[in-house]
């Protein structure tokens, strides 16, 4: 019998999956609301019965193992979400123990950045390459770190948190207690905090200010309409993400950096100070063979990145 | 008949060997000078003089394997070293394919700070832990990253680069390019720089300036004789210290750094400064479980991690 398996992307809002084959491709879709207020015990029952429409609509094939990505700090191993920005009451929850109960299958959590830097490992922008890192900009910086076609945990899952390398040793507070945090200034969060902050203002951002909702995608708007402040702000932000991935290729010696997130939408506005700066502070030997690529697969890297993961640890373990 | 390996240190003064048994016992040192202002064939035939001087001595032993550890950027793969800080007319030069005409065991090199990482995990501060990261705290800062006890080379043997982080954006100009890198406050020139910047200068700097010969060795003495200007010079430097191993938690999630060379002997100048700022900067579940630790070999951790490497190769590729 042909098998499959399930990968899953718990959000904030939705809970996304699809049954995907181990060639890669989507069988079924499924996507409802997660319904994080109606409590814990809600969001369980949300996501088994995302899995039983699931396997109802595959009665033919074996469903052979089930993964998700959730946003957070996440032990692997253990299949414990330690703590998540969108489940606050999730506190060393051993969400693998409360599911095994109703699942005869294997399940896997990871961190949510990880699983889309191994989904566009799979089929993505990172394909062809045994090592490359995931930057995500969206609200925040997550990231992933693929060495040698596997995921970097590190000691306990929480390596690859690449939105926060220090950037500026006294810049703006993080919420992760650091200052000048890499997330501070690209992502969408931090492109809005630096139009507002500008000194004077700038002319489009006083005009409304953050009660007239000036969000990243305005930013973005005016940029495309030749906005120097905007642009400005772009570059900037650019060169502020030259500054990690700088980093990331002196530790890590890295080819490839596979930029996804809604932020990275704004690419023709930040890429050539990102790339200008990255050359600037890296040997020449390493510096000029960086490639900065957007991602590939959108939304869905996380489902086959938790679908891919799933079938990986299953084969592994079944060994 | 019982094998032993050669682990040589091809530092820029002299050439430090040893025969190395597999139990990581040394049986046998020499120490040459390197005589680098005499050329290239003088240091290639002092190498060989080396391994030849070791080999009379061990008639009875089998030679299974030489390595040896070259600051500057190495090409491991292919023996090449591509550039060395020591010597300057060594461009991409093929190192392996010039001794292998005289030597008929295999030859192995690596940069000298990869291989001080390796030994320190082999028999040193390192040897209870899969992976860890070194910084050689010298006249430069040097870095050595062993992942699940492999030292991490990158795509053409770059990584490791730890002394080029970016610390200031704006700060230090750096030899490699880069801006305000750790290097430049970190290391024994850093040190000096830094306590002759003070401004206003502070009084113990100067009584000589540069010209009275104002070295990281008596910014030390002068800190522990309570000189409150040399002790906060070492306090500046274990931030600037904690920034960049901050970034290696949140980047790696490493639990284990050892700092090495000869900065490292002001440790209780500068490490509490530095362990505050890692758990400042760093999210409490990995930060309050890093240990930084004193290396534990010396001068040996390159020559052990130069023999355990050849060793190593050796075995993997007889395969």
């Amino acid at each position: 019998m042909k098998d499959y398996v399930i990968g899953l992307d718990l959000g904030g809002t939705n809970i996304r999956a699809a049954a995907v084959n181990r060639e890669g491709e989507i069988l079924h879709r499924v996507k409802i609301p997660t319904e994080v207020p109606l409590g814990r015990e809600r969001v369980i029952a949300n996501i088994l019965k995302v899995i039983d429409t699931i396997k109802k609509e595959h009665k033919g094939l074996k469903l052979s193992a089930v993964g998700m990505g959730i946003p957070g700090v996440i032990f692997f191993d253990k299949g414990i979400v330690a703590r998540s920005p969108n489940f606050p009451d999730w506190i060393d929850f051993n969400l693998r123990e409360r599911l095994n109960k109703y699942l005869n299958v294997p399940f896997y959590i990871d961190n949510d950045a990880n699983l889309a830097a191994v989904g566009e490992g799979w089929l993505g922008a990172g394909k062809k390459f045994n090592s490359f890192c995931m930057l995500t900009l969206g609200t925040g910086v997550g990231g992933g770190i693929v060495l040698n076609k596997n995921i970097w945990r590190g000691e306990y899952g929480m390596a690859g948190e690449l939105g926060h390398i220090t950037i500026y040793p006294d810049g703006h507070p993080c919420n992760c207690g650091n200052r000048g945090c890499l997330e501070q200034y690209a992502s969408a969060t931090g492109i809005v905090r630096m139009a507002m902050e500008e000194n004077p203002p700038s002319p489009p951002f006083t005009k409304g200010g953050k009660e007239g909702g000036i969000t990243a995608d305005k930013i973005y708007q005016l940029a495309k309409n030749g906005d120097r402040y905007s642009l400005e702000i772009f570059q900037k932000m650019g060169r502020i993400l030259g500054i990690g991935i700088a980093d990331l290729v002196n530790i890590l010696n890295i080819e490839l950096f596979v930029l996804g997130g809604g932020v990275a939408d704004s690419w023709n506005y930040f890429i050539d100070s990102a790339i200008d700066e990255i050359k600037k502070r890296t040997y020449r030997i390493t510096g000029e063979r960086v490639k900065v690529v957007k991602a590939e697969l959108g939304d869905d890297a996380g489902i086959f990145g938790a679908a891919y993961m799933a079938m990986k640890e299953e084969i592994s373990n079944s060994r």
